[in-house]
């Protein structure tokens, strides 16, 4: 196939008026498709349904140290799971606080803890007259809302196949006192599914901030969510990077069993230094008197051990991989060569990150909302839903089934091409 | 028994002896016994264990509207979880959140999102100078300790069989902007046990605060949890009494089943006005995804109804009933008539208010501990953990077995008679 920015004007008038017919076939279908959030499909879920049999009313529900999981207390989680979440997050136990189901809300907990109490004895950030974040984009929608609520202004940086741009992060946090955090998807990024490079992560662990009160935000949310067997992401560790570089309270790592066994019904955790969880855990005492011990004895038993969860993960991949593979085959086939998309390939994670001609992310997800098929908003990867070039949509191929993959991603491609079109047509 | 206040002193020197002696002898049977915690005791947590069986690896985990349980969202409850804390709340699904494991946490979260966001777009906490919360006494440890992390000033607000001194409430409330909240335990309130009564609510109900965003945090933790079948006290209902008032927005409700089902591992509710609920939920929707719907469904399932709950909590009453007894009438038999203490004797509720000789408390509880009891700690139910008279102490027989709370009892009534003797003596 030509590429379209290789073509005349007539020959994309030609094109269009194909394009145009086919869309129209298209809607007539009345298709009712998502591929708009990272969830789970059905079929993923029935894999940790046994989890559900592992305690029952004859069960013994006490932790290894003795504790009643059935009663109050026990602030940072029974001892076995935070072995669990220490060893999926490959650290120690006594740096993991495990709390209840989500880690986004220990995200936010964090980020409005330090906006009203401070970050280890510093100013609380509300008593501060400006409060910035370093948002990687393209990046998670949720993470900028948070900063967005809690009124602290966003700044972008730009991703690479090797993570954010590290002389714009340096410059940054190392010159300006208000730089208090930067959010980061390290392994399988959301949206792009890259990893970030063992000198990232290096680069990361020996910034000096100027704020002392400054943390990485490292959701580490994918970090055992591998689609290939034989081809696997390893991420160095930034907790152990960071103690080396002499900044060992500079991290709040993050992950959850959300997309491991049943989102929302899952534990979720915080890794970080001694210091910054004694400072955690003072403020958290009083804020709760303890989680969900039950369920988080429930995973252990289920779970096991890392070896356990990177079983089940295989599992989750055999199911995940065809639809991964369904829509690449069909970017891959419809636009390769066309000179009009790219297009990200990764190794695990939710997502792929797809890149359109600027200007045309916002049409293309309108019209294939008008033809049944809901994609993630155009500018939800960047922050306050801004996409300065309007080209970046996030594909989750996850939660259909691979039969109404084929059809969404048909009508998807179908849709960039009539949308490149009608750009290359308008600036010819 | 002759009263102490009337004793000579000569009498009182010689009863001192007495006590004395009796004290070595009880410390040296070197108990270990916990008065201090409203926890539940392991035979009411047995009550609740069919709830782990009620699901299982071959349960279908749909929602009554279809949700899958077992996947993301429903920031606010699955609807059949919310009809059931509707119930036990008196209110209807559409005024209730239903969230996690905790109510405390709830009550700290609205407390922050004043703090940074402000209550339904008033001016946030954190930017005004002053902030305020009456604070009935003897009231609950933790809800002072939510204030005093904030920084927000506590007034004591006195209590009696009534509820708290409306005088001073209305005098409070009606003129001060910077009175923003009062802590309620409305019905067999901690620790007195007492419920308010039906002219304490209409007059909350027609409070007419001076802050618009003036809100009553009316914490019913022990809604349905009576200590007998035919003595039961009825609390009228806050939010219809404040909706006819004209004050609709003016109370958050709380309430979970902590102490119903597994405390750690139940569901805990906010319930409100549209509007409040409206205001939380918009800023929810940043804080978290949702909460877990499997142990929602879970509830259901197990309690299904406000007569299911009701039929459970008379199991939970059967339990702690012949506790509450066995205290009050040691407390009767040997401290009745003397003049140098007096209780509470509830209908429901977790606990005992103990009411010392002033500038007793602290002598108490220290020769309790000496002695191998721990009551908790004097002082821990006034703001600050400062009481000014130094006389309440918190009684709590849920916890230990019927056996252990003799021991216990006696030996607390003990420390009060030496104490009381010793400051007797002092003062003649």
């Amino acid at each position: 196939m030509k590429a379209y920015t290789q073509m005349s004007k007539e020959e994309l008038k030609a094109l269009q008026a194909e394009l145009e017919g086919a869309y129209e076939e298209a809607k007539a279908k009345n298709l009712a498709l998502d591929m708009s959030r990272g969830k789970p499909a059905a079929a993923q879920l029935d894999l940790s349904m046994p989890m559900l049999s592992v305690l029952d009313e004859k069960s013994v529900l006490k932790s290894e140290n003795g504790t009643d999981c059935r009663n109050y207390g026990v602030l940072d989680g029974i001892p076995e799971v935070k072995q669990l979440m220490a060893d999926v997050l490959e650290t120690k136990p006594e740096n993991v606080i495990v709390y209840g189901n989500s880690s986004l809300n220990i995200m936010y907990d964090t980020v409005a803890r330090s906006m009203i109490h401070g970050v280890c004895g510093e100013t609380p950030w509300c008593k501060l007259d400006k409060v910035k974040f370093l948002c990687p984009v393209p990046g998670y929608d949720r993470h900028f809302a948070i900063t967005e609520q809690f009124g602290i202004e966003m700044i972008n940086i730009p991703m690479s196949e090797d993570g954010p741009d590290m002389d714009l992060v340096e410059k940054y946090v190392n010159t300006d006192a208000a730089v208090k955090g930067i959010w980061c998807v390290p392994k399988y990024s959301n949206p792009q599914g890259v990893s970030y490079s063992d000198e990232t992560v290096r680069r990361f662990a020996n910034l000096k901030p100027a704020a002392k009160d400054f943390r990485i935000y490292w959701d580490n949310a994918y970090c055992v969510h591998h689609i290939y067997d034989d081809k696997q992401d390893v991420l160095l560790n930034i907790l152990e990077e960071c103690e080396k570089a002499g900044n060992p309270d500079m991290v709040y790592q993050f992950a959850s069993t959300s997309k491991i066994t049943f989102p929302g019904s899952g534990v979720a955790a915080l890794a970080s230094s001694a210091a910054n969880i004694a400072d955690i855990k003072k403020k958290m005492t009083v804020q709760t008197i303890g989680h969900d011990k039950i369920n988080q004895l429930r995973h252990v038993k289920f779970l096991k051990d890392a070896k356990g969860v990177a079983a089940h993960m295989k599992k989750q991949a055999d199911i995940i991989r065809p639809k991964f593979e369904a829509v690449l085959q069909v970017l891959e086939k419809e636009l390769g060569g066309l000179e009009i998309a790219s297009w990200t390939n990764p190794n695990g994670g939710y997502f792929v990150s797809f890149e359109a001609l600027e200007g045309c992310a916002k049409e293309i997800v309108a019209k294939c909302k008008e033809a049944g098929v809901v994609m993630t908003g155009a500018g939800a990867t960047f922050p306050y839903g801004k996409d300065p070039k309007d080209s970046n949509i996030r594909i989750a191929p996850t939660l259909p089934t691979p039969e109404e993959l084929a059809q969404a991603a048909d009508l998807f491609v179908l849709c960039v091409k009539l949308v490149s079109v009608n750009k290359l047509l308008e600036n010819a």
